[in-house]
């Protein structure tokens, strides 16, 4: 059973005051799946034509569930998307995929509607059986509990090894009409791109045909969830997905390109990317948020290759966490991503305090404002790598002993 | 400064007793690069016509002595290698090829050689310049100090934060000529250190030529070296040089697959992995030697991408640290890999112990034997995959609070 951890000193100060969004509610209540005395199941429904649109991990023994949205997703449609902690459903065979159908069939009878129209998804221990009677039991309880302010509480109910419950949320206009995003998020261990343990869950009251949201979510992802890691593993439950209930009551848009989402598109992105900072903030043991810029590379995902493999070198991370300007630690990553630097110009900073540029050590650094940011809690790396056009962001943490202390320790 | 590190517990018991190789001498001693009262500087001679061949790092930020190493290496001739511990002359532009330039061209002059016939390697800070006049100012009394038996004495020499001086030697027949392979190296220990390096220097008197010798070479590094890892992160200055003297006597031996070397690629491939797996139990924070491996893949490479990608995820290997058979977290790595897998074969063993087989739990598992096998220090995982032939073994250690200690903690 995991222990009880602090809180990371990176936590947002309070979960945010997320309005309701217009078709969307939420329950959570305790199943006993693993946990004690807290909700560990979360039910989230949507008004009927809703569209859906999802990111799932690419890992080649992914859990059931992602297998089951894998097949269901492309009909573009959802009712409802159900979620436990405390137990991933991976590696369980045709068991596995039987408890996943179990579910959806429990929660479809409830709301009306076909089991392929309910998402599912599931955190937590692998390899071990899903006591899915646990989860059926309680969808009749579920469906009496939802309500539209749900959110906190559904927020809580996906956490495994998270410190806080995640949430964001922005507005915009489409058409005129005011609409409004709302996501949660739960992280922590094995985040990674294209593959974590996250999972997140994202609702607007805006009406987007399948086809554009899925498009927007790709885009926002790449930005956001696929731009951050924690400790370059992955998970076989990663799952990020979109749902779009229409109720904001504008005219539809069919297309991601249509000009009236400018906005739209613009706020997904803060809230995917404020939800996946978030994920970053409580990495296992995370004591310091860490973003890397890289600039001048030979491309964007050439940028984001290079800040990728700084973002998650150990010995870079651990540097961090001891507040060192190791710099050559930096260079190091930089040269084992294998992508084209230009030497001659190579050049880091901490802060924006140049360590070292056109390829040599800054001569008689003044250290000071260097450790005085290292010393801070949110840090920044920009790395230069050449005079190509190709720029990219990505986050991390830092590695420390609570990273060890957590995942040496995990199940005993 | 680096702090003293205690030895790690999975040391060999002592330094083996290397015989000495024909045509091939050591020296060693103190030249205040960087550490007091031990020696920081080594030289291996060559007796003329040795061949050379070498595996150095793919980093694109390879430091300068790498970069000489490049340019020279092809001419598959070699009458000495200098290496130096304490500063590993990286990122220092013109300067820094400049400063390799004065060694070679010291110990040229000392033995009477061309420049290009110098190998040169470095370890340690990465960025800092290389006090290079200290080192050629010692050529004169290290070419006096060479002797055959200094093999110790160098392995010593080359130390960062290694626990312990790294030497493995075999025996093997040529043509009815015994031949005798000894080598050196060092690992992941970090010296106050911008990054762990490992350097690895073999010495025989066989006579091999050149090409043949390169190939013996690769084909061994990818069975040892280019099999173990210890954090991921790839150093700027890895160098594996394999020189052989032709002092034993026999007819040269020109290609690779000469059948008689068939005994002696066996006994360089033990010394290979001796070698290498003395690094890995030296790695940083090492509490434990993992073994992996992988069968049942379509190939002998996608066995060993999996193999690495198991290896290199921090959430088995803090797992290995806990002693927690969480087999899970292997299935995670596996999935990660993005390499094809029969999700109905896969299966994990501990120490032989089957806890996951044809894709499930192994149902009743008695955990007892897993967990004493997991309470050892030699931990091995077996992984099948799928019903291909390709099989693969890699190695690592388990990453432990020690780690942490080592590489945040240095300057304080």
């Amino acid at each position: 059973m995991a222990k009880s951890l602090p809180v990371s000193p990176l936590a947002p100060e309070r979960f945010p005051r997320v309005p309701p969004v217009r078709g969307a509610r939420w329950a959570s209540l305790p199943a006993g799946l693993r946990y004690r005395g807290r909700d560990d199941l979360m039910l989230l429904e949507l008004a009927p034509g809703s569209s859906a649109a999802g990111v799932l991990t690419r890992s080649t023994t992914a859990g059931h569930p992602v297998l089951w949205c894998r097949a269901v997703l492309p009909r573009g449609k959802a009712r409802a998307v159900i979620v436990n902690a405390g137990n991933a459903n991976v590696f369980r065979g045709a068991e596995g995929d039987a408890a996943v159908r179990a579910e959806a069939e429990a929660v479809a009878a409830a709301l009306g509607c076909a089991p392929e129209e309910v998402l599912v998804a599931s955190t937590g221990v692998i390899g071990e059986r899903l006591p899915v009677e646990r989860i059926t039991a309680k969808v009749p309880d579920l469906t009496e509990a939802l309500r539209a302010d749900g959110i906190e509480a559904a927020a809580r109910a996906i956490m495994t090894t998270d410190t806080f419950p995640k949430g964001a949320f922005a507005a915009a206009e489409i058409d005129g009409a005011a609409v409004t995003i709302a996501g949660i998020a739960k992280g922590s261990g094995m985040i990674a791109p294209d593959m974590a343990t996250m999972l997140a869950f994202v609702v607007t009251d805006a009406a987007i045909d399948p086809p554009a949201l899925q498009a927007l979510l790709a885009a926002g992802a790449d930005r956001s969830f696929n731009a951050i890691t924690v400790d370059s593993d992955t998970s076989t439950s990663d799952t990020l997905l979109l749902l779009a209930t229409g109720a904001a009551g504008h005219r539809p848009v069919t297309a991601a390109d249509d000009p009236r989402l400018a906005g739209f598109a613009e706020a997904l992105d803060s809230v995917l990317l404020d939800l996946a900072l978030q994920v970053v903030r409580d990495g296992e043991g995370a004591q310091k948020l860490i973003s890397i810029t890289v600039r001048g590379a030979g491309d964007a995902a050439s940028a984001r290759r290079i800040g990728l493999a700084i973002a998650n070198s150990p010995l870079v991370k651990t540097a961090i966490a001891g507040g060192d300007a190791n710099w050559g630690r930096v260079v190091m990553a930089v040269g084992k991503s294998g992508e084209p630097v230009d030497l001659g110009v190579l050049g880091v900073a901490f802060g924006g305090h140049a360590v070292a540029r056109d390829g040599a050590a800054v001569a008689d650094l003044d250290e000071r404002p260097v450790a005085e940011h290292l010393r801070g809690r949110e840090i920044a790396i920009d790395v230069t790598v050449g005079t190509g056009p190709g720029e990219a962001r990505v986050w991390t943490c830092d590695l420390t002993h609570g990273y060890i202390d957590i995942n040496a320790d995990y199940r005993s």
